[in-house]
C-alpha cells in the first residue's frame, strides 16, 4: 500500500481498462520493432505493476524512459541472448542489449527448467536493460510450484553509509512463494530507504519528504521532514537511513545484491561501469519437501499474520502481496491491491 | 565496529588469549559428551566471533546458553543427521537435535559439495539448535572460491509492521565473499532493526536505547531516546523501524528468511512452533564466470567503497567484513577489526 502522501490527487487520476492500457502499450512496442510475441509481455510486465498499485513501475512512468531507449539505440528490440558460462544449476546470460522487463522472465523460466532438473537454478544476466517491477519474475516461478528470488543491480544512487558519494543502485530484491488458498506472498522492495523514483513522485503530487528518506548531497541524511530537492541535489540513503536506525544493513544488503547480480555474471558493478545487471533463481519446492504440506504452512502462516492484533491506533497486519490474477479484479480498472505494502 | 554504547567499559573488559579461549571452550564442549572434533569446531565458531568484535555470538555470551541446553537435554551432543530429501543441488535435512554452531559448517560444505558438481548448492535444515554468529557459515565457501550465503529463522521477537504481538525472530541473513587483496566481503546481520541481545547489552553496560530500535508491548515503536526496558516489557522492530522509515522492507526480509529456513525445509515457521531452522547456500563461482576475473573485480570494487569520500564528520566508509585469519592479529588477543560493521 503506497503510503497517502505518494497517490494522485483523485482529480488528476486518468482511469483506462487494463486491456485497453495492455493492446496500446503493446502496440508501441511493436511500432518500435520489438517482435509481438515479446511485444505482448513487456505490456503485461508494464500493466501488471500498474494493477499491483506500483505505478512506479507501470506504464504511465516507464513505457516513455523504454520508448526514448530504443530510440536513441540504447536498446536493441530483436536481441539473441548468449549463453556465457552453463551449469546443470546455472547460467550466464548476455543479454545483448535487450529490455529486461522481457529478457527477464525468459531468464527466470530458464531457473525454473534447471531447478526442475537438479532442483534449484540461478542465472544472471548482463548487457540488458531496466528489469521493471522485478517482483513479476520471481512470480512466475511460484504460479509453477517453486520459490522465485529476483534482484538487479542498477545505476548509483545510494550513499554507503558514512559516504559523501553514491556507490550502489537501489538494488531491489524480490521474493515470490506460493500459497494455496491465501493470496500468495511477492515481495520485492528496493534496498534503499525508499524507492528510486519516490522523490520525483512526492514532487509530482506535491508532498513532502520524511526525515530518514535522502541525504544531501555531502552525504549527510537528511532527518527533517523537508520538501523534495531537485535531481543532483540529494542522494538516496540506504534502508535503515543512519547508521544509528541501521543503514550499514541497508548498505550490506545493497553489495549483496551487487555481488549475486553484477560480479556472479562476470560484470563490474555500477560503481564502475554503467548499466543493469541482473539474478534469477528458482528453488523447485519438491525438490526439497513436501509441495502439498508447503502450501498449507504457507497458508497457516500467512492467515497468522494477517490476524495478528494490531498495534493502537493501525486497522490491520498486511503481507506482501498479492498478484492480480489470484483475487477477482475491480471491474478490470488499475487499482491498488490492499495487501500491498510495497 | 560497534556503536561504542555496546562496548564493555575498559575496566570491567577481561582480556584472555584466543588460543587459551579455544581450549578451555572446546574441553567444556567435550566434557558435555561432544565429540572432541565436533568440540574443536563449536569453540572455533565462537571464539572467531569474539575475534571479529562480535561479543554478542561469542564465548562469554553464549557458552553458557549452550551448556544449558547439553544438561536439559535440549541439545543432543552425538547426533548423526538425517537426509530429508535430496536432488543433486539440493538437500533437507533433520539435525537430530545436535548444536547449530557445530552441524551448520558440515551443512555448508554439504551446499559447497554440491555446488561443485552442478554450480550451486542449497540445503535447509530443521531440528537442530542455535547457529551462532551465521557469518562462520557463510565464509567457509569463501574460502574456498565460492560465495557463501546463510539464514536461520529463530524465536519469535519482531512485531510486523503495524502489529501487536511478534511473529518472527530476528531472522538473520549473511553473505560472504572472496576478493584477491582486499579482506573478503563477510555481511551478518539481523533483519531487526537490532540484533536480538543488543538490549540487554545497553542494560549491561548501562547504555540508553536509541529512536527506533524497540517497540513497547502494544507494538508501538518507541521513537524517543530512552533506558532499556525489561524482558517481557518490549519487542523488537524490523530493520527500518516504522512505517515511514521502510519496516515494512525489514518486516518482508523476516518473511523471505522464515520461508527460505523454515518452510523450504518442511518445517513450521518460528510464530507456530519453536525451534530453530536454517539456510546454507554455496555458488561455486567457476560455474558463472572466471574466478580471477571475480577476485580482481571485488578487489576493484572494495577500494572503491573504502577509499569513497567520507561525509562531513565521518572519517571513512568502511565495508562489512574482513575475517580473522585475513589480516594479521594483533598479539593473538580478542579484539575488533576496523571494518566490522555488525
Amino acid at each position: 500500500m503506497l503510503l497517502e502522501r505518494f497517490t494522485v490527487p483523485p482529480a488528476e487520476q486518468v482511469r483506462v481498462s487494463a486491456a485497453a492500457l495492455h493492446r496500446t502499450t503493446a502496440a508501441i512496442f511493436e511500432k518500435l520493432g520489438v517482435p509481438a510475441e515479446d511485444a505482448a509481455l513487456a505490456a503485461d510486465v508494464l500493466v501488471t505493476a500498474d494493477l499491483r498499485g506500483v505505478e512506479s513501475h507501470g506504464v504511465s512512468n516507464m513505457l516513455r524512459v523504454y520508448v526514448q531507449q530504443y530510440r536513441d539505440g540504447t536498446l536493441n528490440p530483436r536481441p539473441q541472448w548468449r549463453l556465457l558460462r552453463e551449469a546443470p544449476a546455472t547460467a550466464t546470460l548476455d543479454g545483448d542489449g535487450g529490455l529486461g522487463i522481457i529478457l527477464g522472465p525468459k531468464a527466470m523460466r530458464l531457473a525454473m527448467a534447471k531447478a526442475r532438473q537438479v532442483g534449484v537454478g540461478v542465472v544472471t544476466m548482463v548487457n540488458s536493460g531496466h528489469l521493471g517491477a522485478i517482483g513479476y519474475h520471481a512470480m512466475l516461478a511460484a504460479q509453477e510450484e517453486m520459490i522465485g528470488v529476483c534482484m538487479s543491480a542498477t545505476r548509483p544512487s545510494v550513499v554507503p553509509t558514512f559516504a559523501a558519494e553514491p556507490r550502489f543502485g537501489t538494488n531491489p530484491l524480490a521474493i515470490a512463494a506460493p500459497a494455496r488458498h491465501e493470496a500468495p506472498v511477492l515481495f520485492d522492495a528496493a534496498t534503499s530507504a525508499i524507492a528510486g523514483n519516490k522523490v520525483r513522485l512526492a514532487a509530482r503530487v506535491g508532498s513532502l519528504l520524511l526525515p530518514g528518506w535522502v541525504a544531501d548531497k555531502a552525504g549527510r541524511p537528511i532527518m527533517t521532514e523537508s520538501p523534495p530537492l531537485e535531481r543532483g541535489q540529494y542522494f538516496h540513503l540506504p534502508l535503515g537511513s543512519t547508521r544509528e536506525l541501521g543503514s550499514h544493513k541497508g548498505y550490506g544488503l545493497a553489495l549483496m545484491v551487487e555481488i549475486l547480480s553484477a560480479l556472479l555474471a562476470g560484470a563490474l558493478p555500477g560503481m564502475l561501469e554503467p548499466g543493469y545487471k541482473h539474478y534469477f533463481a528458482a528453488y523447485d519446492i519438491a525438490a526439497f519437501t513436501d509441495v502439498e504440506r508447503f502450501k498449507d504452512t504457507m497458508d497457516a502462516m500467512l492467515r497468522t499474520l494477517r490476524t495478528t492484533p494490531p498495534a493502537p491506533g493501525q486497522t490491520r497486519v498486511l503481507y506482501p502481496g498479492p498478484w492480480p490474477n489470484t483475487k477477482k479484479k475491480r471491474g478490470g480498472a488499475p487499482t491498488a491491491f490492499p495487501c500491498t505494502v510495497k
